[in-house]
C-alpha cells in the first residue's frame, strides 16, 4: 500500500492519535513518523477531532475576515497575522516552489476570522483582562475562527496553523475539527534579562515569535540591573551613556523599545518592563550622581556604593521624573518595580543613614528603611496611573500595597506557604519560583517544570483565583545571544502548557510526544529550539 | 588624554598584560576594556612580548610565502589559510569598508611564512606524527613565521591572528613579539556524535573552524550508533537507506564525507571515524540482515536484536568488505572501532550462541565471546593497513592488541588506575573520561575541565610518554544543530589549552581573562560560543 493512500485512510478512519504510531513507508520498513501528525501545544481546553481530512492548497487557500466581523482590512494587526500564519502553514512558497506544483482544489478554501465584539481592539494593547478565548470549526468549504476580539483570534490562528499537517508529497491536510479554547491563567510570562548580557534586538524579537507559538502573553523585560543599564532614557541620557556596556552599541534606543512593544502587541504579548530598585542598581549609579548610598569603611567613604540612597529628597525627585518617562514609554498598565535582594551592609556602614534610622525610630531594622523607600516609590508610580508588580520581599516586609498589586513569588524554599500568605492577604500573585530556567542540568528537566501545579497550596477558592499565572525566568548570568534561544525553548514550552491548558492535562508521556513535534515545528519556523531527546526533525535547524 | 593616544602609550611603554586593566575612556569614566587586548589561547610554550606596537593596514598588509620557503603559490592549503587569516584579522573588509578608510602605511607590511622541510606536506594529511611546532617573530617591516611544514604554519597563523588587536578607531596593531611554540600532546580531539541526532554538514564544518581556532587536531567522528546510520556506504547502501533517520535528507553522502575530510585537512585536523561494534549497532541491523544477534524470549526469537552476531562467518565477510571501503574513504591512519558497553543479555538468551560458547570452551564468560569477535575484527582491519583506536573495555577484557593501538580511557570511576594499567602494558592512550561535555551543569564548569592534569597518575616517565593526548566528547542525546556550538564552545577551549600548553599553565584567573576574550574573538568570527559569565563582547553574536 502506498504511503499516501495509507495516510489518507488513516486520516479518514482513525483519530489522529492513532496515526502517531508506526507506519510502513515506501521502503517496506516500519519507520517512526515523527513529523507529519498533528501535535497541539499547548493543548486546547476542548478538542473534537474527526478523522475526516481535508486538503489545503497554497494557491487557493486564504485567511480572510469573516462575514459580519467587526474587524476588516484596516485591522493591520490581523492582516499581519493572516500573512504570518499563511507563511507558517505553507512555508516560504517562493522558496519551496514545489508546493505550487500540487495543483488541486482546496477542500478548505478559507479560514474565516470572525470578530464579534463591537471593539475588535485592533489598535489596542493586550492587558491582564484581555479575552483570549476563541472557537474554531474546521469544515468544508470553510473553517471558521470566532473570537470576541483580536487577542483570541491570534491564539486561534496559532491553533489552526498547528492543525495543518503535510504529507510525504508536500500536500497540506487538516482534519475536521471543533475546538473551543481559553487560557487557564491570564498571566503567562517569560522573563529575559538584558543587563547581565546585552541581547541584540533581533534575538528579543525572535523570542517574542516563539512566545506566540506557545501562547505566552507577557514579556517581562528585566531591562536593567547591577551590571549594565541599556535602557536609553530621554530624561536621563547619562544612565545608559555611562551605565551600558557600551553607550552606542549596547543600548536600547527609544525606537528599539517601540519596536519591541509593537512587535509584541502584534502577537498579543504585553511588555512589562522591570526597573528594579533599591538593590540591583549598581549600573544606575554610573550615570546619576548621589543616587546610590556611599558605603563607609570605618569613618570614611570606601569609594563603593550600595543600594539607592533612601534618605535624600533628590532620590525621590529623580524617581519621579524617571518613572514619569517610563510610564509613557511602556504602554502596559503595569510596571515591575523589583524590590528583591536588598543588601543592608552598605546602609549599615553609612553614618547619615544611621542618623536617619534613629530619627525615624527604625532602630536597627533595616527592612523598615527598605519599606520606607519602597512605600514612597510606590506612591510615585501610582501617581503615573500605573499598577505595579513587585518581587515577594516587598510583600514579606509588610509594605502597604495597592489592591491591584501583583506579587511575584520567586523564592523556591517555601512556595506553598508564600502563596497562601499572599493570597490570604487578598493580593494577586504570579509564580516563578519553580521555573528559573537559567538553572540547567543534564537530561529532560522540562518534565520537572511541566509537573508543577500552581494551585496545589492550601487555600480557599477565592485565594486560588488570585493566582493569575506565572513566568519562566531566564536570568542572564550565563546567557547571551549565542545560547538564549536553545536554552529557553522548548523548556519554557512546558511552562506554557501548564499555564494555558486544563489542570488535568498532565500526562508526561503524551506531553513528550506532542512537545517533540511542537519543537520540530518551532525549528521549521526558524526557532533554534533544542531537542528533548534522541531523534530527528524532518527539517533540521539551518539544514540544507 | 584621548583614548587613542593613551592606547598608543600603553602599547609603547607597557606590556600588554598591563593594558588589560581599567582605562579612562572618552566619557571620563573608568570602563573595563575587555576587547582590544591580546589574549592568546591556548597559551604558546614561549612568548616574549615587548611593548612596542606596530600598525597593520588592511590595504597594504599581506601574508606571503617567505623567501626560501619550500612551499609556494601552488600550495593551496597555505593559500587558503592566508586568505582565511587575513579575513579573521581585518574582518570582512568589503562589509566593514571603514577599515579601508584608515589609510596609513603598515609598520608591518608582511607576514612571511617560511616552510623549511624538503616536503612542506601541502597535499598530505596530518597524522599523529605531524610536526606542529613553529616560531614567530613579529617585527618591522616584516613578521616571520617559521615551521617545518604546513601543519606548524597553520598553528602559527592562528597565533599571529590572535596577536593583532584593534583600537577604538578600527586601526589594527600588533606588538613586537617572539614566540616559539609546540603542542604538549599530539592528539587533541573533539568527539561529535551524528547518530543520536543528525548534524547538517555546515554545523560540522563550523565546528572544524572553531577547532582550528583552539588548535585541536583530531575530529573523532562518532558517525553511526544504535539510533541512526547516516554514513552512506557504496558497498552496502541499505545501511543508510534503511538505518538513517531519513534515507535522503539525513545521510552523509560520499561527497559530504570528502568535504568534511578536506575541510579538516586544510586546518590540520585529522578525521578519525568511529564504527563502533559489536554493541551500539541497532541501526546497522535495519539494512543488513543477519548481522545482529536475534534475542530469544524463552525458546523462540523475541523479534528484537542484540549486538553483532559473532558466531556467523557472514558477519566477518560483511565486516571485511565494509571496513575495506571505510579504509579507503577515510585517509587517516587510524579507525576507531569502539568496543564499549556490550550488553550480554541478548547473547545469553540465544541458544546458538550458547552452543558456540560451549564449543569454544568459553563457559559462561561472555567477555571471552566479545574478545573473540573483536580479535577477528582487529585482524580484518589490520589487513587494510590501518591502525585502530578502541574504547578502554577492549583493553580491559584482555584482547590482544597491535603495539600501535590507541586505547581511549572514558570511564570516570578509576581514571588514574586505568592510565597506569594501559601505559604499564605499553599501549598508547588518550583520555576523555573527565571531558564528557554533554554533562552540563549550572555555572562555570569549564574550570573543572581546565584543572584536569592528564599525567597526574603514578607511572614512569616512559608510561607518561604513552599518554598522547585527549578528547572532549559531546555525545548527542541532547544535542543537535540548534545547541551544538554554544554547548561545545568555549567549554572545549579549556580542554584545548590543557592539551596544547605547558603543564604549568594552570592559573584559572589568568585563563578566565584570556578565555573571555578568546570567546569574544570566536563570536566575532561567527562561532556562537557561549559566555563564561556576566559581561559583553564589543561585537555580539549576530548583532546589528
Amino acid at each position: 500500500m502506498g504511503v499516501l493512500r495509507f495516510l489518507r485512510l488513516c486520516a479518514l478512519f482513525l483519530t489522529f492519535t492513532v496515526c502517531n504510531g508506526w507506519l510502513f513507508d515506501s521502503f517496506g520498513e516500519q519507520r517512526r513518523r515523527e513529523a507529519d501528525e498533528v501535535a497541539l501545544w499547548p493543548l486546547p481546553q476542548k478538542v473534537q477531532s474527526s478523522g475526516t481530512a481535508f486538503r489545503l492548497s497554497a494557491t487557493s487557500f486564504q485567511i480572510v475576515h469573516g462575514k459580519g466581523s467587526t474587524a476588516g482590512p484596516s485591522c493591520s494587526l490581523l492582516q499581519n497575522a493572516f500573512r504570518r500564519y499563511y507563511n507558517y502553514i505553507f512555508g516560504d512558497v517562493r522558496k519551496h516552489g514545489k508546493n505550487l506544483n500540487n495543483v488541486f482544489d482546496s477542500d478548505v478554501l478559507e479560514l474565516q476570522v470572525l470578530i464579534t465584539a463591537a471593539d475588535p481592539e485592533c489598535d489596542g494593547y493586550p492587558s491582564i483582562k484581555s479575552d483570549e478565548s476563541y472557537s474554531l470549526e474546521v469544515d468544508q468549504p470553510a473553517a471558521v475562527l470566532k473570537a470576541a476580539n483580536v487577542w483570541g483570534a491570534l491564539r486561534g490562528l496559532e491553533t489552526f496553523s498547528q492543525l495543518v499537517y503535510e504529507d510525504d508529497y508536500g500536500a497540506h491536510n487538516v482534519n475536521k475539527t471543533s475546538i473551543s479554547d481559553f487560557p487557564r491563567f491570564a498571566h503567562r510570562g517569560i522573563l529575559l534579562d538584558t543587563s547581565r548580557h546585552y541581547l541584540p534586538l533581533r534575538f528579543i524579537l525572535e523570542n517574542l515569535e516563539a512566545m506566540a507559538m506557545n501562547k505566552f502573553n507577557v514579556f517581562h523585560w528585566h531591562i536593567v540591573d547591577d551590571h549594565s543599564f541599556p535602557f536609553q532614557s530621554r530624561t536621563f541620557p547619562d544612565l545608559s551613556h555611562k551605565g551600558a556596556f557600551h553607550p552606542f552599541t549596547h543600548v536600547y534606543t527609544p525606537s528599539d523599545v517601540k519596536m519591541v512593544i509593537e512587535f509584541a502587541r502584534m502577537r498579543g504579548i504585553r511588555v512589562v518592563a522591570e526597573f528594579d530598585t533599591p538593590g540591583h542598581t549598581q549600573s544606575w549609579g554610573k550615570g546619576q550622581t548621589d543616587l546610590l548610598t556611599p558605603c563607609y569603611s570605618g569613618s570614611s567613604p570606601s569609594g563603593s556604593f550600595g543600594p539607592v540612597n533612601p534618605i535624600l529628597n533628590t532620590t525621590y525627585d529623580f524617581m519621579t521624573r524617571f518613572f514619569k518617562e517610563v510610564s509613557t514609554v511602556f504602554p502596559d498598565a503595569y510596571i515591575h518595580l523589583g524590590g528583591d535582594e536588598v543588601d543592608f551592609s552598605c546602609w549599615k556602614s553609612n553614618p547619615d543613614i544611621q542618623k536617619f534610622m534613629d530619627k525615624q525610630g527604625f532602630g536597627q531594622d533595616y527592612s523598615k528603611l527598605e519599606s520606607y523607600y519602597i512605600q514612597r516609590l510606590l506612591d510615585i508610580v501610582s501617581s503615573t496611573n500605573k499598577g505595579y508588580m513587585v518581587w515577594q520581599e516587598v510583600f514579606d516586609n509588610g509594605v502597604k500595597l495597592k489592591a491591584d498589586t501583583v506579587v511575584e513569588v520567586w523564592m523556591n524554599n517555601n512556595v506553598e506557604k508564600e502563596l497562601q500568605n499572599v493570597t490570604g492577604s487578598g493580593f494577586t500573585t504570579i509564580l516563578s519560583a519553580p521555573w528559573y530556567l537559567d538553572y540547567i542540568s543534564y537530561g529532560q528537566d522540562w518534565q520537572k517544570y511541566y509537573k508543577v501545579e500552581p494551585l496545589s497550596f492550601d487555600g480557599t477558592a477565592e485565594q486560588k483565583k488570585l493566582v493569575i499565572g506565572g513566568e519562566a525566568c531566564l536570568w542572564g548570568e550565563y546567557v547571551d545571544a549565542t545560547n538564549l534561544t536553545p536554552r529557553l525553548w522548548p523548556r519554557a514550552s512546558a511552562v506554557g502548557e501548564r499555564l494555558w491548558s486544563d489542570e488535568n492535562v498532565k500526562d508526561v508521556g503524551s506531553a513528550y510526544d506532542r512537545l517533540t513535534k511542537h519543537r520540530c515545528r518551532m525549528v521549521r519556523r526558524g526557532i533554534a529550539a533544542e531537542p528533548l531527546y534522541i531523534g530527528f526533525c524532518p527539517h533540521e535547524y539551518g539544514g540544507q
